[in-house]
């Protein structure tokens, strides 16, 4: 707590669009509310995933609302890099050092590749430090692959659960597979999860394979871009015509009754 | 599966602001991408979670994005009453009568009071007839609670569930949070749940009397609103100074270690 909490900058949570490293590119109109711009333009303090997509994201800002400092000029600090492997929350990394700015008085915005900022991505360990420090939190509205996938997917969206990343080894990930699913069937809770693109194949044969043919299954991927693709379909109807995934593309999985 | 599958309309999931019921309005352009917008003034025909607040929206969207048909020659379809009740995953309610429009060739809007359909709302058993039917099912970026609630946490963003609602009886309410935090604490996995106004008080205080002292426990209220106020302590620190939940504010609430 600080005495003069006026003095204190916030942490603005700024979502990013979804096409990161995606063939095509949307217009930020397509999925930031204005507001979001305008918020993220007035900031000159940046921490983030990857300070190079930061930039490339601030010259797409720009010329939708002109940035108030100029990029060069602005600060970019990295998460750090046990944050981005391990999450933060397996990590334990101390990232308080980096809300200086925050501390001196300046907004400070926190960004990601992909989506919102400390959800499916690192960045928790900030905001928590953040709270502990009494500086103000300020999420902005924007995309989430994870929250599009769900609403789409016609799987129960009054309960649900973002797993994370399946185990890579094939016992395992079988094993893991057939306990979200008895956990599933028994609880009506949708079970949702991705993975790195170059695994996504042998991800989805092993789920096409091993659920049951009643399980409703649904893979989602280029949301909200134009090539947006979401298909929802019982597992015994994808077995027949399991189609491939492609090696480079990021798949939103879910599956539940 | 159709055989002129161009004939078809899609199935539009349209978020709408968070303000419903809330003393301020914000503007749309703070918390909708003018690309939903746009989308949602080209539809004509629509299923909701209430007809009279989907008007009011209706009249909200013209004022930034001329409507292309006026709202009293739209068609305004309420979702059945079992599935407002008891959540369509338990109501198990045939809603593919409500495709209609699609059917017939007309894109038709999706729409709930707040945030977006289908997530911690009803929607979900339209968007699973809308899969069945072989009609494209459009999810539109816009706000939702749960996903502002989280990243502005502090909590694992890497790993989050979901429950819904707690059970009202204070002696089951107490098991339950018993259960959900020795599941949170085992598993590292975010406990996000939500509760009617006029009991998240009860909530509150079990929460805080109950929960371990060094259990992190954020809630947060009016989200994207000007009067926004997340706030993330540890248990411990929440019991010197709970403070009170009023009657009528929706309140996310999320807890983790």
């Amino acid at each position: 707590m600080h005495s003069s909490e006026t003095t204190l900058g916030r942490l603005c949570l700024v979502p990013a669009p979804l096409d990161f490293m995606c063939e095509s590119q949307v217009p930020l109109s397509h999925v930031m509310p204005m507001h979001t711009l305008e918020v993220a333009s007035q900031l000159s303090h940046w921490v983030c995933e990857n300070a190079k997509s930061t930039r490339a994201l601030l010259k797409r800002i720009d010329a939708v609302c002109p940035l108030k400092t100029p990029i060069q000029l602005q600060t970019l600090v990295e998460l750090p890099r046990l944050v981005h492997k391990k999450g933060d929350h397996a990590a334990g990394v101390d990232t308080s050092s980096l809300l200086g700015p925050a501390l001196a008085g300046h907004d400070l915005g926190l960004v990601s590749e992909a989506g919102m900022p400390a959800v499916a991505d690192p960045g928790s360990s900030l905001v928590r430090a953040a709270h502990d420090a009494g500086i103000d939190v300020l999420p902005l509205v924007g995309p989430s692959s994870l929250l599009l996938a769900l609403s789409a997917s016609g799987l129960n969206g009054q309960q649900f659960a973002f797993v994370g990343y399946l185990p890579q080894d094939s016992a395992a990930r079988n094993q893991r597979i057939h306990a979200l699913e008895k956990h599933a069937l028994t609880t009506g809770e949708t079970q949702i999860f991705i993975e790195t693109p170059h695994r996504n194949q042998a991800l989805w044969q092993a789920l096409v394979s091993h659920l049951q043919p009643n399980t409703r299954l649904c893979r989602s991927s280029n949301l909200s871009l134009p090539n947006m693709q979401i298909v929802s379909r019982r597992v015994g109807v994808w077995r027949k015509n399991p189609g491939e995934l492609d090696k480079h593309t990021p798949v939103v999985f879910a599956f539940g009754p």
